[in-house]
This record gives structure tokens, sequence and C-alpha cells, in this order.
């Protein structure tokens, strides 16, 4: 067996601690796939599936210290943070358990027979939605939990009744095998097979995935060309599967005159807290913010300087992601005329460590020279951040005319301001989530939250957060003219489902029957 | 100018009749999509854009001798079945009003601020679906109507919100000129700009129009090599945009052993109607017809063969679909052990007029050689349809899984049948629609109706006819702690909103909220 071993690492030494596994070759990921699509079926019933999720979030809660453990080991993000991330983790699957038991997401429509329908005689049609098939995961590194293994994709696709093949980040293979282990002992326990979920290592292996016949979909949560990569892939196969991958953000901030003067020193202190926060490892950490010149202006930059000053030094995720922060940082503030009133750099010999800094970009320089400043509006992983100083809302339009899509965009201006409205729809096109004040940084999961947006923040206008997520891994049939006794029970008439209705089987699922929405 | 010319040309003789345009250039392609682009915010009121919609109806109609002379010219498809398909094509538009008014597809979520929310306080989230921009619609060869310029894809794309450039197709482009004028000549009526909806001629066109910058999307109904070429090109530009496209489909029937005995006839005499109505040339035609050996299925093929042999000769579309059919059915006949009880030929020496037939193959054969009897798993567009017996229902699942997707899946089983149930989930995967007795050809517009299925015969997990078609031209966006004053009318709270719930503006959309949903 020459298959590469898979060592988890240290991330605050750099030192490998273990050989966790083996990279999976060809023979490998087939397998896993194969007996993933064995396994799948299994997931055709609703509330062994909302069983399934529950028990997942119990048995990740009870390994809870040891997968804290491995993850702050292996990503330095601390146990409190990782703490809130499996809370977070264990609350989004059982989020998905109660919309799997609500039925709503079945989109069920029913339209009855009717021989007088215009423009034609209608036939009985009954439409819901099936999962998919597999569906191969790909984990991030930044959240080793949250968009990982047990994460939302993870939850999303079995709460859809797909099996998953999660290819692990290389940032935590120990985590990532503890979090496998704790999801198949839960479908164990709940009467499923293991192989609902299926765990694969090794960056070839990713390659595999989406390239097998038998995985149907996939989702994905990392970098532009990683993504992209594996986008086009998914796309050129004979038989393309739709790719929902979330690549990149700058997540543009507006600051207006008026907001700077009235809440300059709480905006730059806000700002300094969220771009730090995490390392600035976030992919809704806020990359660009326009700040207007002149003194509320300087009030602002003056109180994040501060902030961002203060912020403490602490080790990336990896060393590459060192390597390409420390050039990012280095390659925007050697552009002419910008200045770097925090300079990030490495600090302490040991691990991955840096320290937070932000450039402040004068007024005219970017919408004036679009070639020459084109870094600043490309996303930059890390503790780093642009201040781009502006005269008026022209400039600050011609700038953000020419950025890509984004997961957020937040307006910081007073509730009363004008020109308010209008920046809300300059910024509605750009984002899947536009914030009036606050930060993008705290993606709540709730049914309400888009997380996507405009490619390259997503590569589908699917959410990956919040309960809309499980869009992704369905599909919609009709039956037509099919006997009541041989229809599923969500797509019968309930007169003729005594059984269903009168149980509490789940049958009675939100429908809409002969173009009327019912409960 | 040195663009060539665009032809209308008779069906019926193969006579060019008229100089209608040219093809679009680049520049001209360029200048119909910022036209559509800088036209499309117009779009954003609801209540014109139904009021719109049902204008573009109402003109259809009033147009509606000259259309429907134009097209039965271009396509020889006859005035009843183009009547027929104009009341279809206005039904839809009308359709699509209603469910513009109903605002169910903005697929509203409201949740409220919650600071004690688990796992962590929640801000105030509003989520709502906007249109993509500007839409590509490739235009159909079979449906001048309902999959052309007004048809399903224009009317969809129009409710969403979104301007429409249409590719029209080469088969009937003075339909495709009246028909663009009656929607312009709508819109200017309904208070929009005309350039909502554009109209582009020329193959390059297409190319151009799926590449441009300024295009957030299309969708198209035609062959698998042009669909495929045009979805890589869409899926491989520097910014991805959804392509939804309908491809191509076999559209299998299994009848099963007591359905053969109990029906044989009535399966006969319906399968040569369903195969030859109009002329073959539906994307739904029965392609592959699975028919138990024996005395029952040998009724059945008697009752198809004289179905089949009365059937009226007719002209195909244009000739070079007429040559696909000719070498299509000439390849099918010639496989070894096949007969042709009915043989398909040309008919008469004017036009593009052919003869329906189909090919019977007798049990074993699909299913023992998989590679020489390839051609019989493939659509062959044109009024041709392949018998196989079989033997057992081993041997029928052993063909359906060589099968691609499709866009129908019928069983004609007897209801009492303990195999029913089996039957239907092995033809689910199949298909976007999976039909109990019948014929798939007819298409119900209808909000349960699912014209899609799995690739080929569709590129996306979407509908092109019915209600749910709207949702492949919108986006969520979601507003966080944006103030109520802010907000659209639909996301904002009803006691907020004294207007808009007083005065039937239409912001009384099903929503969402808290997690309930309500009406």
């Amino acid at each position: 067996m020459n298959t590469p071993p898979v060592w988890s690492v240290d991330a605050r030494t750099g030192a490998r601690t273990a050989e966790i596994a083996v990279e999976a070759d060809s023979a490998a990921v087939d397998l896993a796939v194969r007996d993933a699509h064995a396994a799948h079926p299994a997931l055709a019933d609703r509330g062994r599936r909302a069983a399934f999720l529950r028990a997942a979030a119990d048995r990740l809660e009870a390994d809870g210290a040891a997968l804290i453990a491995a993850a702050d080991r292996e990503t330095a993000l601390g146990t409190a943070r990782l703490t809130g991330e499996l809370g977070r983790t264990c609350y989004q699957l059982r989020a998905f358990a109660d919309v799997v038991d609500e039925g709503a997401f079945l989109d069920v429509i029913i339209d009855h027979a009717d021989p007088a329908a215009a423009p034609a005689p209608r036939p009985d049609l009954r439409r819901w939605k099936v999962p998919v098939g597999v569906v191969a995961v790909f984990a991030a590194s930044n959240f080793p939990f949250a968009f990982s293994v047990p994460g939302g994709d993870t939850a999303s696709a079995l709460a859809a009744g797909c099996a998953v093949v999660v290819k692990a980040h290389p940032d935590h293979p120990e985590t990532s095998e503890l979090a496998a282990a704790a999801l198949r002992a839960a479908a164990v326990q709940t009467g499923l097979p293991a192989a609902v979920v299926g765990l694969v290592h090794g960056r070839q292996a990713g390659v595999d995935l989406v390239r097998h016949p038998l995985v149907s979909a996939a989702g994905f949560t990392g970098s532009i060309p990683g993504g992209r990569a594996l986008f086009d892939l998914a796309a050129g196969r004979p038989v393309p599967i739709p790719f929902h991958g979330e690549l990149g953000s700058l997540n543009p901030v507006v600051v207006t005159e008026a907001a700077a003067a009235e809440r300059a020193e709480e905006i730059g202190a806000g700002l300094a807290g969220s771009f730090t926060l995490g390392m600035g490892q976030f992919c809704t950490k806020p990359g660009l913010v326009f700040v207007p010149e002149g003194a509320a202006g300087d009030r602002l930059e003056k109180a994040l300087t501060g902030g961002a000053a203060e912020a403490a030094a602490g080790p990336l995720l990896d060393g590459r992601m060192r390597e390409h922060f420390l050039a990012g940082f280095a390659e925007r503030s050697a552009l002419p005329g910008v200045s770097t009133p925090v300079s990030a750099g490495t600090a302490g010999a040991d691990g991955w460590a840096v320290s937070p800094g932000y450039v402040s970009v004068p007024a005219g320089l970017v919408a004036g020279e679009q070639e020459r400043y084109q870094a600043l509006l490309e996303e930059c992983f890390g503790p780093v951040t642009v201040v781009a100083r502006y005269r008026d809302a022209a400039e600050v339009q011609a700038v953000l005319a020419r950025l890509g899509g984004n997961l957020t965009a937040t307006l910081h201006a007073e509730p009363g301001e004008e020109q308010a409205a209008g920046w809300l729809a300059a910024l509605t096109p750009l984002a899947g989530r536009v914030l009036f004040g606050g930060w993008p940084t705290g993606v709540a999961v709730a049914p309400a939250m888009q997380h996507g947006g405009p490619y390259p923040a997503a590569t589908s206008s699917a959410t990956s957060v919040g309960g809309s997520a499980i869009e992704r891994w369905l599909r919609p049939v009709s039956y037509q003219n099919v006997p009541q006794q041989l229809l599923p029970a969500e797509l019968r008439d309930r007169e003729a489902d005594g059984a269903g209705a009168a149980d509490g089987s789940g049958s009675r699922v939100p429908r809409r029957v002969d173009g009327v929405l019912e409960r």
C-alpha cells in the first residue's frame, strides 16, 4: 500500500502529533461511494432521519471534550470558540431534524384531475421532492465542526435523505475522524447503516469523489482556486452534477458620512473586533471598508488603529495560510500611496502565529487606477482589512461596480438618512446578505439566513446555512394519475389517508392543493 | 453589413418565402443585452409585471390569426395544433401573472431578533428572492409558441422580474418576430420599456448571448449536442451562470404482463397515437416501450402495428430533422434480430414529409448485448418508437439501469398488481414525471407539473413548465437588522405596514414568520 499517510499537526507548534489515516486511493473512494449509495435508501423514512440527526447531536455533545481537544490542537482556534462552534453544530443538526419533521421542504403540490380545466383537461398531478442520492461534502479549514464533517452540508444532506461522503480537510484529520465516528455511531444507534456517512482523506480523493458516477451533488467551502477546479470537474462530467460551493468573499462595508460623524469610535472599534475575530479566518470577514474623508473618518481610523494594535496575535490554521497572509499584506501595503497604520507580521518563533494589521487608502486611488489597485478588491484570508477613504458616493459606486459577488455587504448609515435606501439598493446585487449596521462576521443559524451570494461568494444561488440549505440536495418529481394506495403518505388525499393523519406519523406536511396553500 | 440574412422557409415545400431579419453579430447581441439590462429594473413592481403578462396574453390572442398562419407555414404543425398551442401559451402567461400576484414564489422568511435565541443571540433577518437579471432564452423548434419567444421560459423569467433576450429558432423566424413584437407592444402598453423582451437570430448570436457578462442565466429547449455545448459555455465563463436546459429524453414505458393481458388493444392503439402525435416531435414522445413476450404482448403489437400503419404521413420541422429521422430509423431497423412491423420512410416528393414507423426487438437482445443495441436506448426525434419485448422484470431492470435521465417514465400496470409499487420505485430515479397509465405526450400547465428530470432530460433539477418554473430566475437575499421603513413592503411587519395591508397592493404574500407558515 503506497498511499501517503495523513498526519495530525499541532497548529501551535507546527509539529506532527499522530498518523491518523492514509489518503484514499481511487479504489477506496469508489468503495466509500458505493457503500454510501447502498446505504442511502435507508434514509427514506423521515421519522428515522430526524431521530438520527438528533442522536448525532447527542453523540457529538457526549464526545465533546475529545472533539474540542483534538480540534483545538489541530486548529489553535481555542476551546472557547470551539465549544461555541460545537454547540452551533449540534443546534444545526437538531434544527434540521425539525425541518425534516415539519416536511415543508418536500414542497408538496397536488392538482386533482380536472376534465374541465383550461387550457386542456388535466390529469391528477402530485409533486414533491426526493433526495438526489450520494452527496460529496468538502470540509472547510476554518470551521472544524460547523462547516466540516458534522457541519451544515452534512446535516442538510442527511436531512434531505442523502448519504454523504466527506472529504476531510487536511488541517484537522483527527477531528474529522472523531466526528465521523460519532455520526456513524448515531446512525447505527438509530437503526441506519454506518455508511450513510463516509470519510476520505487526500486531495486526489476529492477529485475522484466529484468525478464518481454515483455522486449526485457536492457541497464545498474553501478557496476560489480549489473550489473553481472542483466546480469545473463537476460541470465537465459526462453527467454534470450540481456543485454548491462557497469560494470567497470580500464583504464590503460602506460607512456614510453621517454614520461616521455620529459613531466614529464605535464603528472603528467594531471593525477592529470584526476583522480580527478568529484571526480573520472567517469567510464573512469585512475586507474592504469605505470610510469618508475628513475629520469623522479620521476619528474612525483612529479607533480602528487602536483596536487593531491591541488585538491579540495568534496562530493561523496552517503554514500555507500564513505564507499567503503575509504575502497578501505585503503586496497591499506596498501599493503606492497606501499607508499601514497597523502593520501585520509574524509573531513569535513557533507555529504559525501572526499579528493583525490593516491598510488605509487615500480617496481617489482605488476608483482612479483600477489595474494597479486590483489586489485591494480581492479577499486576503487572515486578520487584515482595507480602509478605502472616499470623497463622494460616486467614488464608492465606481469601486462597488468592479467587485465580484459577496456573502455579505454592510451599510453603516443613520436610520433617518435620505440616502440609506439608495445604498441598500446598490448593495443588494452584490451579496447574499445585506446588513444595516453591525458586522458580517457571525452567521446566525436561522430560517431566514442566506449564506451564499453571487459568484465567487457561491457557485449557485443556494444558501449553505439555515433551513433552506436542504433544498440543494433535492429534486422534484411529479406523479401523474397514480392510485392513492401507491402514493407516499405525504401525497395522498387526506380523506384517503386515515392512518397517516391519525397516528401523527408526519404525513401532514404543508401542501399546496388545487392552488391553495394548506398547513 | 455582411451579417447573413435570416429566411423564413415553408415547411411543406422547403421553399424560402421571405427574408425576415439578419443574424445578430456580436455588437447586435451586446446591444440587445445592454438594452434588456437597462430595462429590467422597470419590472420590479409586481403589479405592473402581472399586468404586463396579462396584456401579453391579450395581445397574442389579438394577433392570433397572423401568428398561427406564420407558424403553420414555418412548421407545418397545422392550425388546429397551433391554435391549441397558442391558447396554452396565453394560459401560461396568465397563470404566471397569478403566481406574481400571489407572491408565494418570493419565499419570504422573517426571523425577528431574539437576544435569547439558541445557540447565540439572533439579529433580525428577512429573506426573500430577487430577480437574477437578464435571462437568455433559447427557443425550441417544435413548439413555436409554448417553448419559444412567448413560451414558458420567457413567461417565467418576466414573472420573476427578469428581462429576456430570446435567441429565435431558425425554423420559425417570422413567427418569432411577430411574437416578440406582440410582447414588446404589451410591455409598452403597460408602461414598461419594450426592451424587456429582446430577440436575436443566428447560431453565433446564441453563443455570444451565453457568454455575455450581463446575462445572468439561460433557459434552453433543444438537442443534446446543442444544449451541452451551451451548458459548457455557461459553466466555463469567468462568472458561471445557471443554464436550465431540456436536452433529450427517451421516455421509457413499462407494460406489465397483467396490463397487457387486460388492455393489449387499448395500450397498443394508445402508443400508436402517442408516438406519432405531432409527427413524433415531442420531447415527451415514448421512445422505448417494454412489452412482455407471449400472446398478450403480441396482441398489443398487433394493435400498435394497425395504429402506426394508419397514422398520417406529414412533414417534419426541417430538412436536417428529416435526415436525422430517416438515418435513425435505418440504423435501428438494421440491427440484427430487430424487425420493423411498420417501416418509416419518406412520403411525397415535396417538403420534408415522412411516414411513421416502429421497430420491435425480441426479448433478451437489448439486455444481453449492451454495446450493439445502444442506439435503441437513445432518443430519435420524429415518429418512431422501439418496442422491447421482455421475459421477466429482471430483464427490464437491467435495461433501465443503463438509461440516462428522462422527462417521463410510464408504467402500465393494473391497479391491484402487487409489483406496481416496486415498478414505480424503480422508475422514479429515472425521470421528472412518473405516470401510471396514459401517455407522456401532453404536458399539463399546472402547479404540480414537473417538466425536467435527471441529465440529459435537464441540466438542472428545475421544471420548465408550471408555476415552479419561476424559481429558476430568482436568487435569495437576506436583510439583517434593516429598519422597517427601508424594507420592501413584503418584508415589513404587518403591524408596521398599514398601507400595504389595507390597500390590497399585494404586500400580503405567504410568509414564514418566526418559524410559522402564514398565509
